[in-house]
C-alpha cells in the first residue's frame, strides 16, 4: 500500500517512522509547506504541497499531518478531492461540520476518508461508544495526562513577555478514585494544568495572572505556573510523553447490585507516534473500503473493526 | 425492538434482566426446554422450545443463551432460519466452523446473526484485533480472573466422588507484571487455578490427584485443591464475579525507544450480566443489520462500532 503524508511536522514524521516498521506501507511521498530541499526525512522524498496533485493514482492514501485549526479543516476536504484521506481532526465541536465537508468532496470524486483518528479522538472515543452502547446508563468519565497539550501550550505561548511554555494536562489522583466509584465529574474536577514557561522579561506575576484567567483553558482550573531557565526548558521539556484512560461504571441487576466497571488505559512514550501507528491501521481500512466502491467520509465509529488488517481475524477471537 | 430469549440458565435470566433496564428492548418470550409453568421469570411469559416458531415476525432477534458445546452449536443454525440470533459462543478452536454453519442459515433464510458475543469473546477479542491492527508487532496477553470457569468447574464434577466443584482462574501477579513490560507468556504462567470441592467420600487425595493431572485443563498449572463443606460452598461460591484484562505492549520509534502500552480491563460483579449487556448492545447491530439487508452470520469484528446504538455516536468523540 503506498500513503503520501501531507504537513512534516511532529506527527508527519511519526508516520514516516511508524510506516518503516510495516513490510505492508510504503512512503511515496511527503508534503510540505516548506522547501522541499530544506526538509530532512527519514528516507521519503519530500516536494511542495502543491506538486501533490501530480501524485494521483500513485497514493492510495494520504494522511493528513496538518493541525486541526488552521489546516485539516481546509485541507482534508480539498485533498480528498483527489486521494483517499486519513485525519486527526480534534475539535469535538466542528466535528459534524468537518465530516459533512469531506464526506461532500469524498462521494464527488469517489473517495473514502476516516477523520478524527487517534487515540481521543479515536480509541478512547471507541471505548466510550462501546460502553454506552453496551451499558446505556453508564457513568463514563476520560482522563487526559500527565501529558502535554499543545492547545494549552499555545495559549500560553500568545501571552507577551513569554518566550518557551509547555502545559501539562495531569490527572487528578482523587477524581479517578471517584470516576472509578461513578461519580460523574467535570473537568475542572478531573484535571489540574501544570505549566512551565521562559519569561522574556521580568512581569512574571503578570504572565501568572494571565494564564491563570484564560477562560475555557485554565480559568476554574487547579493551575500550577512554574517559571524555569530556556537551558531546563529545553532538557526536561521537549519529549512527548503521554497518557489516556476512559472509565465506565454501572450497575447491573434487579436491585443494582452488582457493579460492572470497564477502563481502557494507554500509554506512550511518543504522542505522535502512538496517534501515527493509529492513522496507518485506518489507512489500511481506508484503503479496503475504498476498493470495495464504499466511498464517502466517516469515523471511527463507522469502520468495522476487520478493516483494520487485510489478515484473517478469528486468531483474535 | 422485540428479543427472544432461547435457552434460561444463569445467562438467559440475566438477559432478561438486563432487558429490564432499557426502554428500547422488549422480552417478548422465553423459551425453555424444561416444562414453562415450572419456569420462574421476572415477568416475561414461558414457552417451550418447540413453540418458538409460532413467533416468526414478533421477534427482532433470538438471543442465544445455551452452553456453546452442548447447545449452540446445533441450535444458533438452527435457530437462525427463523430468527436474526445473537450467541455468545466461546470455544475458540470451533468458531470458524460454527461461523461458517450459521452463515449459511442465515443467508438462506435472509437473516443475521452476530457470534462469540461477550467480553471474551467479544470485547477482549476486540482491543486484541485493534491493538493487532495498530501495533503489528505487539506483544499481547489476556488474563481472566479472579473468577469462576464453568468449563474447569464442570470437568471436576465429572470425577468421581465430587458432590460440588467450583475452579477460579487467578492471574499470576508477576506475570501480569511481566505482560506490561512485554514478555509473551503461556496460560500456564498467565495464570493459576484454585479448586474449591465438597466430596461424596472419604478419597480426598484420590481426587485430588485426578484434578492436577487432567491434560489442557490442570496439569502443568499451578493448582490448589481445597476441600469444603456444603455448607461454606453454599454460602461463599454460588456469585459469580469475575475479572478479565488485555495488555499489549509495542516499542515505537527510529531506535524501538517510546513505549506504547494499552490495556482493557473488565471488573464485573456477575458475569452472566455483564455477557448479556453485551449480547444486548449486539442485538440493536443485529437487527439494523438485517433492516438494511445486510445479511449472514458474522462476529464482532465485522460489525461497525455505529451499529450498536440508534442514537448519534458524534457525542462521544
Amino acid at each position: 500500500m503506498n500513503i503520501g503524508i501531507y504537513g512534516y511536522g511532529n506527527l508527519g514524521r511519526a508516520v514516516e517512522i511508524s510506516a518503516i516498521d510495516r513490510s505492508d506501507i510504503n512512503v511515496v511521498a511527503v508534503f510540505t509547506r516548506r522547501d522541499p530541499d530544506a526538509v530532512r526525512t527519514f528516507g521519503a522524498q519530500a516536494y511542495g504541497r502543491e506538486q501533490a496533485c501530480t501524485f494521483e493514482g500513485k497514493i492510495d492514501c494520504m494522511l493528513m499531518c496538518g493541525g486541526s485549526y488552521d489546516d485539516l479543516r481546509r485541507d482534508t476536504p480539498e485533498v480528498t478531492r483527489h486521494f483517499n484521506t486519513v485525519d486527526s481532526f480534534d475539535m469535538h465541536s466542528m466535528a459534524a461540520e468537518h465530516l459533512k465537508e469531506t464526506d461532500l468532496a469524498a462521494k464527488a470524486s469517489e473517495h473514502t476518508s476516516v477523520i478524527s483518528v487517534g487515540w481521543d479522538p479515536g480509541l478512547l472515543s471507541l471505548f466510550r461508544l462501546y460502553a454506552s452502547a453496551i451499558f446505556p446508563s453508564a457513568k463514563i468519565n476520560t482522563f487526559w495526562g500527565r501529558g502535554v497539550s499543545q492547545g494549552h501550550s499555545e495559549v500560553i505561548r500568545r501571552i507577551g513577555g513569554v518566550k518557551r511554555a509547555v502545559q501539562y494536562t495531569v490527572p487528578n489522583p482523587e477524581a479517578v478514585t471517584l470516576a472509578r466509584c461513578g461519580a460523574v465529574l467535570t473537568d475542572t474536577e478531573r484535571h489540574k494544568r501544570e505549566c512551565y514557561v521562559v519569561a522574556d522579561g521580568q512581569n512574571k506575576e503578570e504572565i501568572e495572572k494571565q494564564i491563570k484567567d484564560v477562560p475555557g483553558y485554565f480559568s476554574g482550573y487547579d493551575t500550577e505556573v512554574n517559571f524555569i531557565t530556556e537551558d531546563e526548558y529545553i532538557k526536561k521539556h521537549c519529549a512527548m510523553p503521554h497518557r489516556g484512560e476512559a472509565i465506565s461504571y454501572n450497575m447491573n441487576g434487579i436491585y443494582k447490585e452488582h457493579l460492572s466497571r470497564a477502563s481502557l488505559s494507554l500509554e506512550m512514550d511518543s504522542n505522535p507516534e502512538f496517534t501515527a501507528s493509529v492513522m496507518l491501521a485506518y489507512a489500511v481500512a481506508c484503503v479496503r473500503l475504498s476498493k470495495e466502491g464504499i466511498y464517502g467520509a466517516r469515523t471511527v465509529f463507522d469502520v468495522a473493526p476487520s478493516y483494520l488488517t487485510q489478515k484473517s481475524t478469528l486468531n483474535h477471537l
